[in-house]
């Protein structure tokens, strides 16, 4: 395993390879299989058996699926797609380009056709866009034991049941939930519903945000939660869904707030242009907003000119507030991601991040103070006679800063949140660039109060 | 739901409490108490019916369940304990202070205490310290029908099966493991190794990451996994304890970015003080770190005083480095924690990263020259008679930072990763701070270069 992202070793010949990977766990065949040439991973899937080819293509991990499937013949693809898993096969159409998308859709059954159909209906990063519509229900009239019966019989191609959704026999809604082990125990002649969980099913709609079904499963530990459309169950969405799903926001997170658009595949496999692409556009807004600092600097040029001591301490001044502003941002991006604060909370945060920006400006304020003092007394830089003067201009513009960057990073994420946008674009080069023309004002306001006279 | 955050709303008498949350969910119970006061709670817990208190109490997301347990009588605080499951518990007495832990832990029967001590002797976020010691396990000369009655009788507390595991009679080593699904389809009188998944069993060690573990579990599509000590199963770790493990990872990886200790509680629980300690250490650092800039413009305080004018672009052009670099950390810290790129890929990484910085600072560059352009064209601002000069500096040093800041930023994780520390922490902050130095450095050097025998 350890050797397996290494390219240089993996292109292989295919017929040794599908022998060779015949007794693999289907999730390492679809890991070697995404390390190879598409034409190689092909022909691997052609050399495997049908139903060992349909398990790996139901691996989530499978990349380029959509390509491997319009490399085969259409009856091999046809055959693949019908074994497959709907929601599987709903990705497979999503990425699938015409014509062959339209010939293979047609030649599909009825009812996979409608299943895909409606899967690809559903925007992405819903419940309905990542649900699977294969699930087990049976109707209340149903025993114990003839559930059991029948999931025995009529499932046994499903490898986990997640639950059994018990619906009404006249208009199909759901009504409880029973789990597999609550069944097996059960009285074979009771009724399904004497096995069910008492209480009202926890489910979702197929425009769930798939952020929130993930809290919903964690939060109720369940396996699978159903995606319920008026009443009526029309899919599951499993817990092996929904790590994906949260591990691919948290990708796209740590993405954003590192101040670029959020990538849609993996580091090494993305090309050069398309990275140029995600990573340019917010380098270049960020780089016009920054051009302020330099109006900024413009309009205080008469400042400068008379205490050039003053630009000494600017970039150490703006960093501070770009460091504050990231760590404010970064504690509000979470807690609103995990609902630990809401919108309406902003005041609460504000009023907690006021005193503490003061105090974080308080400490940082007095050692810039302290290293302008050990600086002049132990003569390692002269910075004129008014040296007392300038720490007092230093400390207390650092205070001011400071305070100001904990407030305007904790701010940030609500206020892109209130008018629609993810807070994570709150990133923190955003939040630096929003500090550095601020900080620069507050800065040389500082001065001006308190050099005026003697410096300035 | 909505308004369940709202602290003035919710102290509640505790009685009336209980009866109103019997029928809740088990979840909901937890959340209400988590943001009632430990008296109330508590009291709410005594009332609650006991196998009900059971439940609430083995929800994770149940926060101070050990000051919950402190604050009962030891008759009371035994019985729930004993109702516990074993990693729920542990975690009680993880948090539990003396004299009480003592207390309590020796009125434990032996397996419970045997369990927990186990539990607790290993080290945080190892899938040893997130186990639970409860699972169904059973001899491989068992049948189906044997194996089924026993889950139905004496493992009838158990709510979920996740696996079952078939143990060597002799050695108690694992052999195989079945799913609860494929047990019902088997024959009643055939070997349980008849239904038994064919592969050798996917697990871990106890000392296995929990990132690892969800990593694991995420990859094979597992309910859950054996955790295995010498080839005997010694726990499971549950695919809930493990979507709850990744969403801290996170939490805490965002955090780090933003340049700050991971808190160990939600941001509006933490106190002051702790909020302050967690904040202020890298910010100290940064700080200090970031008074190397001041150093540097001392250094070129001759060149700053014969051209003032360069002064105006500082903070521009730092901030695009810094900004290109936390760009870069970003991707690579995801990269990293996914496994898509290892150690040994930093050359390839370096390789894009070279070309991708080039590129990024070239069209940085260009915007800035021709803004400088504009600027003196327009007549908005002079930058003397040398503005091309000016330009074309400018330009240059964008093109040498923003590459700098690329290559920097992405490196940094593996340098991080490589000395032992967690790559996340290459926060935003740090390789700004790192970036802004050799920014300045850069700036200079190529002023210099360029307009040696004009302006300096």
């Amino acid at each position: 395993m350890e050797d397996s992202n290494n390219p240089t070793e993996v292109v292989r010949d295919p017929s040794t390879l599908a022998a060779e990977l015949a007794n693999e766990h289907v999730a390492d065949i679809a890991e070697i299989l995404n390390e190879q040439p598409t034409e190689v991973a092909s022909e691997v899937l052609s050399h495997l058996p049908l139903d060992r080819a349909v398990e790996v293509l139901d691996q989530p991990e499978l990349e380029e699926s959509a390509d491997l499937i319009a490399s085969l013949p259409d009856d091999r693809a046809l055959a693949l797609l019908s074994g497959m898993s709907a929601d599987r096969v709903a990705e497979v159409f999503r990425d699938l380009e015409e014509p062959r998308r339209s010939v293979l859709l047609d030649r599909l059954d009825d009812e996979t056709r409608l299943s895909v159909l409606r899967l690809l209906s559903y925007p992405p990063d819903t419940a309905g866009s990542i649900m699977t519509t294969e699930f087990v229900s049976v109707p209340s009239t149903w025993s114990v034991g003839r559930t059991l019966d029948y999931i025995r019989r009529v499932e046994r191609t499903r490898e986990t049941v997640y639950a059994i959704y018990v619906l009404d026999p006249r208009t199909k809604r759901l009504i409880q939930t029973a789990s597999l082990r609550r069944l097996i125990s059960g009285e074979p002649n009771a009724s399904i519903l004497s096995v069910a969980y008492p209480r009202r099913p926890v489910t979702v709609t197929p425009l769930t945000d798939r952020e929130d079904v993930a809290r919903i499963i964690s939060k109720y530990n369940l396996l699978a939660v159903p995606v319920v459309d008026r009443d009526h169950v029309i899919g599951i969405v499993t817990v092996d869904d929904v790590i994906d799903a949260i591990v691919q926001e948290s990708t796209e997170d740590v993405q954003k707030f590192g101040g670029m658009e959020a990538l849609t595949e993996p580091y090494m496999q993305i090309s050069f242009i398309e990275m140029i692409r995600k990573r340019a556009g917010w380098l270049c807004i960020l780089f016009l907003s920054e051009m302020l600092t330099a109006s900024a600097m413009q309009f205080f040029e008469g400042e400068l000119e008379k205490a050039l001591v003053l630009t000494l301490f600017i970039p150490l001044i703006m960093s501070s507030g770009g460091n504050s502003g990231s760590q404010a941002t970064s504690l509000l991006i979470r807690a609103l991601a995990l609902r630990e604060v809401r919108l309406r909370d902003w005041w609460r945060v504000a009023l907690r991040e006021l005193p503490m920006g003061i105090t974080l400006g308080t400490i940082l304020g007095l050692i810039g103070a302290v290293r302008i003092t050990l600086w002049q007394k132990l003569g390692f830089y002269d910075y004129g006679e008014h040296w007392m003067l300038i720490a007092l201009t230093v400390g207390t513009a650092l205070v001011g800063i400071v305070t100001f960057g904990s407030l305007a990073g904790s701010m940030l994420p609500f206020i892109l949140q209130r008018i629609g946008f993810d807070p994570a674009s709150a990133s923190a080069p955003f939040v630096a660039t929003l500090v550095d023309v601020t900080g620069l004002i507050i800065y040389f306001t500082v001065a001006l109060a308190i050099l005026s006279g003697t410096l300035l």
